[in-house]
């Protein structure tokens, strides 16, 4: 049997954290299996917020598929490509467009998220540029394109991103029905159990805040990153019995990277005193070392042969490409154009 | 010294008629001498308010092309194509989508006018399904993308769509200083002094009121429709003294089609009470099929040879996507991406 499509994106954000590698990638790596994955970098939708700030976008978009390729999405199994190099999903966007009724754009729950950062960003901003544009009105319209561009049956997402989806599957409810065709699936969500990390200082992780730890970044500024966690306030001497429930990150990160006897034995040590939070980040700073230096080691070898992962982008769009024109085939069919 | 680039389009409303012919048609004949003319069918735009109703859209298309070729657009001198086969328009309207203030949209005069339509049309909708899209309201955002791809100096405008090209120079100078280049030409303006061409009723010109003399008409139905224009209502018997300027549509019929000498023949027998109406019209549905029977003849050789008409249509969407696939080079790295 065939399998079915599974699209999803990251934006170009540039060198991917730990957040992305638990939230995101490591699900990917594991969806690939499974599905026909279609991962592509939203390079289109990074210009929704950051259109004037574009000095580093080439960079950047190489540097999450390293990423990718260094924790083992295959290009074997699975399609890489970055978005502004399927032009069909550029068309679709236009014929999606016309049959989206406004205020479903405009009620999207993220949009009003964005609009909010993008209000505090104004008042930092001098040349106070007008900064609430017609794309990132239509966020959901061009990620509705992406997806059933290819046609998806599957779209991996978080809770948060439910209501998302729901306007992509009213988008294709809209179409089959002015179009009295079957051709779009309504893609299903493919609920991922996402396992929230926070940054070092205990807030949530983002490159903007300064508290992520990146997959590329190098042992030594790891450790170091490491020891900045934030662990058991409450804790004033390494031989006071601690709280491993109340150790903000510390702790956490063990939970997520160590295996389950090390997380017993810590989580022992910890409440009888017998180890201190520097001792203890110590080791946590190996385990992780550990856990990522292969990731590491591959990503290296990627950058060191930086045309072979340009013709896998290459490769991977030309493919996406090709499947996106299967699709505006039957969707120049459809709607007789 | 190379020619200007002019971008005009009309949209994909089937056979034209007569408002088109003097109103667009005639002053493209000319430009097209000056200029290097693309001129292009905007199917694209013609699904802002019919994206439901599309069966004939095919068909209407090549009509469209069938009249201006018909009336003197030559496909060696002008580009001639289909909005829709520009693969690169859409992407550029996603770039620009991404640089337009929401408000610049919201603003359009245009939009308002179009939204009242739509309005009308709800009330007599029965299935009332909500009609005010996201690609409605970006309208002038892809108006700017069909001018811009080819990167066109001039664009031909009536006075009441110059507020709508002043969005897309602001567009225009938006990109330029965004990304720091002069790759985009401001357009200007050619205002055409537009004869506004009644329908036979006295009323505005259109399809959709019936009212329309198509330039594809035969001789038997042109001559029909103009026994139907109305003249001057004043006037009982055809021996009364009649009033030229009073006459509602047929002398200015003859001003718009006939010579000199003959309307002002005429205006003389008129108010002389000399020629009955329904004889003055006579003559003017001959001066009439006269003009537009070499027309006519040339539409139905190009009828009788659609592959043709379907190549030049081809031939031109290439040209017109080897131009602003030239203009994306420099855009897409003016953006860098």
């Amino acid at each position: 049997m065939e399998k079915i499509n599974l699209v999803s994106g990251m934006r170009s954000t540039g060198k991917l954290h730990f957040g992305h590698y638990m939230g995101v990638i490591t699900n990917w790596v594991k969806l690939q299996e499974e599905y026909n994955c279609f991962f592509f970098v939203a390079d289109w939708h990074a210009l929704t917020t950051k259109f004037d700030k574009t000095e580093n976008l080439k960079q950047d978009k190489l540097d999450v598929v390293l990423d990718w390729l260094a924790c083992g999405i295959d290009p074997e199994k699975s399609t890489i490509y970055f978005q502004s190099n399927v032009a069909q999903i550029a068309e679709l966007h236009i014929l999606l467009s016309m049959i989206t009724p406004n205020n479903w754009v405009e009620r999207d729950p993220t949009l009003k998220d964005m609009v909010k950062i993008l209000k505090n960003k104004d008042e930092n901003n001098s040349d106070n540029m007008p900064q609430m544009s017609y794309g990132l009105l239509g966020y959901p319209v061009l990620m509705s394109a992406d997806i059933m561009a290819m046609n998806a049956g599957i779209v991996p997402v978080g809770v948060d991103q439910l209501a998302h989806l729901e306007i992509t599957r009213d988008i294709v409810r809209r179409f089959n029905n002015i179009y009295k065709t079957d051709l779009f699936n309504e893609p299903k969500p493919k609920l991922t159990q996402v396992p929230l990390l926070l940054g070092v200082d205990g807030q949530k992780m983002g490159k903007s805040f300064g508290n992520d730890i990146k997959i590329s970044d190098s042992e030594e500024t790891t450790s170091k990153r490491i020891m900045q966690c934030i662990t058991d306030r409450t804790r004033a001497r390494k031989d006071d019995p601690g709280h491993p429930d109340n150790c903000e990150v510390a702790f956490k990160y063990y939970q997520t990277f160590a295996d389950a006897d090390t997380v017993c034995q810590v989580e022992c040590e910890c409440r009888q005193g017998k180890r201190g939070c520097a001792d203890c980040k110590r080791q946590l700073g190996k385990i992780i070392n550990e856990k990522f230096a292969p990731i590491r080691y591959k990503r290296q070898e990627f950058e060191r042969d930086i045309d072979k992962v340009k013709d896998i982008i290459k490769e991977g769009s030309k493919k996406a490409a090709a499947e996106a024109e299967k699709t505006m085939q039957k969707v120049r069919d459809a709607v007789n154009i």
